[in-house]
């Protein structure tokens, strides 16, 4: 059932590409890829496989091992494909936007994969529209595949250039025709896009490193903020044939610097540094900002657990897992008539009274965006018999939405754009509540201001945002359900 | 999974529509307008609901009542709704061409469904793709909606007129926006169109006045061959408001013959005539020109059943249901490895012993296409003790593919078009043959030579044929399973 | 979910059963035999089979094609099998009571398969409680493995002897152990059950002969009233072993008329007879007791088909499918909430208006239990243009329930246990209404009084009932929901 | 598809229970309790709810949340309720076997839940057939309801009490018939069993005591070794009315160490002790008897987190989560036919190459099956730039099967069996290797020798074995997919 919204909605998208060229498990390789991606998106998987000949693509809502059956997958041969992930929004998902997308234009079939977000899709569709363009999705990725068609270029790679020429905003991509496999990433290289090889040397795209690491493959570089990498077959006999182009004009490297504190995997590398080390950082520097007589650090699990650590080790105040983590959880449950306290969490979290209880306990996390998850931890952890609660969180306040890809709520839903820190504090019912500087942040990330983006605590945008993205902030949503 | 198959495929399409206007349960009237006209395509089923805002919109593989659940007709919320039925093929079927298609363009929302077949779809799509046009399915169907979205008309109809001026060949269409519904059909009025009204007055829309009957409407006329009906709201207080154009050039009216012969539901009213007469009336003719000695006519089950009746009142031979027809029939079976004999027809159907044994038997039905499943049906007719086995087809010999709608085999695989009828005869192995012929069917029929497309059974094409379709004569396929 | 009924709610029973000894391909046959016996129970279907060592299994609510699956089918390997279609109830049916049974005991594995009702099952049951008996369906069926299981005869077959002793009523059974086959059927002869040999010479047995026909076996013989068969492997290089008991007392053969008249399917020979030809004498009957000025027998469609033949030929009033149906009922359909006439038949059934307007119509039906759907049937008739409508049944007034198997109301609910002749006809509004006598029923069926069961009739039931009967009639349902 | 084992086959359980008495959700709260069990058992879930009159049933293969979906709670009626989950097992699992099983007996209705494992069940099962019994599941727990239904007791605590005098072994029962709950726990005590209270004051029963956590209740004490609890309603107006019964001979508790080390879930109390705080003092122990100079410890995930932090608290060596759990696994992974090394731990756990490299790391996990898991991960670790790999076992070697309700592998399975220290650690590629000792294992669980039972780390069994254990040790299961 798809309720087509309004085309003039928020554009979204949280998500994770995959791509693989040269090999004859293909596709196989490239859903291993997407497994070891989830955490980017859970909403919709797809992949579409190349034969030299024509595309296959299958693509379908939920988890890429629900959507993507051995039977599927037996399909779906070739020797190049391109994947996706999706994040998980309610309401207006829907099979019609699912990626990668795909068109049948006059070079012949092009699909695409993408990760970001356009900050001028609005205008662009507006103008294709007005010149008699179609439109099936409701995603901004389409408004590409139109300008790669309405280009007068003769090859997809020239016809691709033109298109990226056009748009603004944060994007990696990774495309497939029938022979290729095209991978690009935004001038800003905002979000992260790596190379990596198989063990025969054939190529491996993915948004993040822990996808080589299942699929076998090692890491190489990264795909450079500007680059146009192109895969094709090479003449018979021969090995394949790479190409690398910069055809865009230079600009200011802006990572995003939330793919260290929560978005990416911790086993990844992301822009040069694991993650796994930044996040340890962040929590080391956060016990230097925000010192605090304890005796547990406890994090909220899964994500705040390396910040945990980071903070016990800085502060020698013990760690432990004070909150046992549900593995079951996901599925829907029914709040009994004769409610529960605190039962939304307590679904996914209970307290070890045996550890917690009598002690005074840091509660370290990654974020805080609306508060109101918090404020139910930090009191069944009281009612476990913690003497106090602490609150530690491993990023400055989060103030002002992303338009570049993170699907973040609306400022005013944001607890940190209306409330002060010590008014959060009372909301959420610590005894102390410290965020860690942007500062601190950046000295974690090993980064001087302007070498990360960081809009999302300082609401400086680094790329100019256009008057749809200032209009629609009232109405874009959370991405983390467990946080709110 | 869908393999988009290539875009110089032959596009096909026996489908049936429907659509209500101004009714506050307009998506259950055509959920069950579709349900009555589910003979005219099992493959995908869909309906589009507008609700004077938005589309809303649900498709699927498969029969009505399986896609279109109690709760997705719930979210098709509105007061019109358009729908379509497609016939069921193998191999190339696919979601992507599940109608009805939807757009969005520069007006807003269009929704379409189709019954009929393009002879310029070829040419036309080219010359989009060509301007910079997407396709995402490999229906004809699509060009009208690039078509649509390029006319510089400001309003849909207006567009929608431009479009089918531009297009060739048979289409009865209905389409949808957010607030309007537009009935077209195509000048030479090939595919059969019905106006009807609830009891209200509101106006429904079917390829079949048998959907009529199921929704408690009542027949009101026929679509005009070349009328474009449009249906919207009126002023708040005021009636809805309807237009009659009729912007093409006159064009001679040739209906589908194989329409009263084989597609249609007997108790729909056809072209002006109540189907269940013709076929008798085909069969009175039948009896007429290939009179034979026998004891007893036998349907071939159930298209055969109308003809047989006409033919035993006829001849004075007692008619009676000498096949038995499984009401299973429609699921996969395993076929014992230790093979039983006919088995696929014994699936289907079962000779009554009782019945059959040392009777003269003449079977009737209604067409005869590659001739295997009529060889079975008299071999295990003969087996069940049969003394002697005529066949009698209630028309013509079919030698010529149709390129107007209906999904027939290339003239390779039509029998007739390959061998004389004694040669048949002995295929077969019946005692005797009996085709009736032209004249007669269109004496049946109440039609003079031209007043019919009879193409099929003539090889005479009302409305030119493009190169491509001569092309691709080859690879087309058979619309009835039961028949090969 | 399975809310386990009181245990001293009423058993019911109409079922079809079929069993294969000795063929490498046995559960794919009986997977056949129980398609070719789908009329005789949609509730349920379910296999066993048998490979030397062990017994597999696999029960499932629904259609035997539905339920029984192609990966299913594999996993039932072995040379002998038995299988079970139940009737489609609602509320109290659940997978507990889905046969074929089976159970552990000390001889090893049995299961079982029952057409049929005992009228002591609940007697039994207490007594077997008593001795402290566990039970896990709500069938009688189950009360015949305790039997089984207490008896002390060492052997199964002599085991189950010892219990079908005990028991009262009507049964065909068919059961399997690791190695066997046995089939049993009551010394009254109530339910057909017949033999039949695949071309190796292998027994099938089944509830009808037109099993025998889709598996390619030929009918040998009926199994007999009172008679016990046992297929069980030969020593190596010899043949089968095939034993024909007949451990019980004499008894009146009392087959049961229904059949003919409704139950089974036309292209069966049941209890000696041809069901095709019976049908149609029932219909001459008729036409002989009931003679009628009109224009037109229509049946109502399918089942009275075969009669209303019968009644033209008699007549001389030519026959017509008047009443189209719908191939596509079964499912569930949302009737709008501005509701449609006659909305529930018309769903079924759709009157040809050509061929019915300005006639005097003779409708022929089989059996009329409650009259409501014949009401709206002869209502819409009349809607659609006919003169006159006169209503002829082919069995006399049903007046009794059935405790041997058939699923039939209470008497409450039989309208002619309540209602005169003429009542009825005002009832379901016709001109005339015209029962087939007792007498006329006999004669069709080649039968005097006494050679058959007519309980449902004459309330005269040739069996003793027991109290647990009397007690529970005012509960039973109708078999034939599209005879209410 | 079931394919009902040889009733000889080994019998097997592992498996949580919970029940509810006295509140108008009884089922839900069932429903939340067994959530939090769910690590007891994956294979199967089901619930049965009493209201007064009759019982209400479902059971399904899968996860509790799977299986009991909003629509079947609903039906899950009355103001009492028992459940179970089953541990996943492969091959002999089916749905015949889900608890709570059910029976109708001559007092009525009963259903039975059971978590542990007789030791004699053979043998009554042997005796129950001979005796004209019939089974319909493999499981030792149906032989309980045969001996409660043969029991000459009139009422079912009696005659249940009757039936438990007569087993051997290991049980905690939760049983319900129309109106009353009642719970056993064997005399040993060997599985545990609590007793919590909801605010209300109505009594649960639970496997663990994480399960009143979720439900609002609060623990109140374990169910003592040899009680068996009744709860029934009390008469209108009056409060509930419980019993407590001690109606076996006294015997010696030995509750399963087990369930410290690896069973329970860290946030329960179990026997006395919170399980968190056991397995911390595991890792102390451990630490102090097998000391190690190294940078990191790491846990294998997840069961081996808290014995790491007792070790790393103990010896100084800072903690870190070096292996990033995938939490998307439990689904199936196709692995290319070009396979990936180590893939099969890979799609499970990924190495943080940056916390690893080049340092010394302890992986610290709570046992050791066959091995080969254990194999791939420190080869694993070593590829990702270890310089050492230590590995300790938080409890002695593994090398006798559990007969208790432990679902082990056969002793020739348990690597520690079979192989020395020094050869396991060379198998598993370690530098070093340390198991705790018995001493080191009951020091941390607080417990002198023969408090509790340690026979699969002695061989030792406190409740004496039958024939039937020692025959089929050969053919058990290892209960645990991660760990082989």
């Amino acid at each position: 059932m798809d309720h087509l919204p309004s085309p003039r909605d928020h554009f979204r998208d949280k998500c994770g590409v995959a791509a693989v060229h040269g090999h004859p498990e293909a596709a196989n390789l490239v859903y291993l890829a997407l497994y070891a991606l989830q955490h980017r998106g859970q909403e919709s998987a797809g992949i579409v496989s190349g034969d030299g000949q024509s595309l296959h693509r299958h693509v379908g809502m939920g988890l890429v091992a629900d959507v993507v059956t051995p039977k599927e997958l037996a399909r779906l041969t070739g020797s190049h494909a391109i994947g996706h992930v999706r994040y998980g929004t309610a309401g207006e998902s829907s099979l019609e936007n699912a990626q990668p997308l795909q068109m049948v234009h006059r070079r012949g079939r092009l699909s695409i994969a993408h990760n970001g977000n356009l900050v001028n899709a609005e205008e662009l569709r507006a103008e294709l529209e007005a010149e008699g363009a179609i439109f099936r999705s409701t995603t901004d990725t389409e408004a590409i595949l139109h300008l790669v068609a309405r280009s007068r270029a003769p090859d997809v790679v020239d016809a691709l250039v033109d298109a990226l020429r056009q748009v603004e905003g944060a994007y990696c991509l990774v495309l497939a025709d029938e022979s290729r496999v095209i991978a690009a990433r935004d001038p800003h290289g905002i979000r992260p896009l790596s190379l990596g090889r198989l063990p025969g040397g054939e190529p491996v795209v993915a948004s993040e490193s822990c996808a080589f690491d299942l699929v076998g493959a090692r890491f190489e570089r990264d795909v450079e903020p500007g680059e146009v990498l192109v895969f094709a077959p090479g003449t018979p006999g021969e090995r394949r044939l790479e190409h690398s182009l910069f055809p865009f004009p230079p600009a200011v490297k802006v990572p995003c610097i939330f793919e260290h504190v929560y978005f990416s995997r911790p086993d990844s590398l992301v822009f040069g540094r694991a993650v796994a080390e930044v996040r340890r950082a962040l929590g080391r520097e956060l016990a230097h900002e925000h010192p605090v007589e304890a005796d547990l650090v406890v994090p909220v699990p899964d994500s705040g657990v390396p910040a945990a650590i980071g903070f016990a080790n800085a502060s020698g105040i013990p760690f432990d897992v004070g909150l046992t983590r549900n593995h079951y959880v996901g599925r829907t449950f029914i709040e009994p008539a004769q409610s529960i306290r605190h039962f939304g969490v307590k679904v996914k979290l209970n307290p070890a009274r045996a550890l917690i209880e009598g002690r005074r306990v840091v509660l370290v996390d990654d974020s805080l965006v609306r508060g109101t998850t918090m404020a139910k931890i930090v009191h069944m952890v009281r009612e476990s018999g913690a003497r106090e609660v602490h609150v530690r969180i491993s990023c400055p306040p989060t103030v002002s939405p992303c338009y570049y890809g993170v699907d973040t709520p609306s400022r005013n839903e944001l607890i940190a754009a209306r409330e002060t820190i010590e008014q959060i504090r009372l909301h959420i019912g610590a005894d102390t509540l410290g965020y860690l500087s942007l500062d601190g942040m950046l000295r974690a990330a090993q980064g001087a201001p302007g070498e990360f983006c960081t809009a999302c605590y300082t609401g400086q945008y680094p790329v100019a945002l256009h008057a749809s993205q200032r209009r629609y902030a009232g109405t874009a949503r959370l991405p983390f359900d467990d946080k709110s």
